[in-house]
């Protein structure tokens, strides 16, 4: 026999192509004393706050640095709004500490069908609205070492090649 | 009476000064398949490979982004080499997942300063190696909302200043 080029190699899946650690998310129960840790302590500022009723959460973004793919990086604090939301049922379980790690992409819609590509449970049918108006999914935990990993595609960055 | 200028008011402490996300730590029982996954789904590389004996880790920091302070943001996978290391201990009690969150700053012994006159208990008497010829110190997590925080001073960064 000789050998015969195969006429539709299978390529491996592409990867979701993150360029950033976008946020990583912490759950609290007391989001001000939170908030009143992480300036009195590190020094960092509030950017944006917000009620997201879509995932029960009360939150804010405290930037860290600048990123060099032209975004930023955020420790995001989480407190629940009722007693039966995930984060509220994860303080439940854990108590307080890292609930999730965020990584930004610049085309959230990509990435996300990447992941399933590599045989990652994506939990949605399709991105959702995150903080301050950016797309997100969550990819599952148990297919991701234990890392409850979200995907964030923020508001203004849809090319994905933005370098400034 | 009247009012007298205080003569030695107190000052609020310091702030830590931290400058970026460094890296997100994660625990893992297997180190080969957590880079395989996050080469493969994510694109990620490997940048730097240690085993920190004093530790009892095998670790690896994957590079996802630069950052604005002249330095990097990692994720840095950690697998225990002995069953009694804290990370072995972390695995027995919570499974795979985040170990801990590490900020960057340009003076560790500054910073760990700072955080003892806000209040939190630095783990150990003075900074010691951390990965890649850094000097870190940990905080203590029940004084950090329950995060396992590190302070991490990357070896060529010794005035904290850099901007390049």
């Amino acid at each position: 026999m000789s050998p015969s080029p195969s006429p539709s190699p299978s390529q491996p899946p592409a990867p979701t192509g993150i360029t950033r650690i976008d946020h990583v998310g912490i759950a609290c129960r007391d989001l001000d004393a939170s908030i009143e840790f992480y300036q009195r302590v590190h020094g960092l500022t509030v950017e944006h706050e917000e009620v997201n009723e879509e995932q029960g959460v009360r939150e804010v973004m405290l930037r860290t640095n600048g990123t060099d793919d032209g975004n930023a990086s955020y420790l995001q604090l989480l407190e629940p709004t009722h007693s039966d939301s995930p984060v509220a049922k994860f303080l439940d379980k854990y108590g307080e500490g890292v609930h999730h790690v965020a990584f930004g992409t610049g085309n959230v819609d990509t990435a996300a069908h990447a992941a399933a590509g590599n045989g990652i449970r994506v939990l949605g049918s399709e991105p959702r609205p995150g903080t301050a108006g950016s797309r997100i999914v969550f990819l599952h935990p148990r297919d991701c070492g234990g890392v409850l990993t979200e995907l964030v595609q923020a508001p203004e960055d849809t090319t994905g090649d933005r370098n400034h």
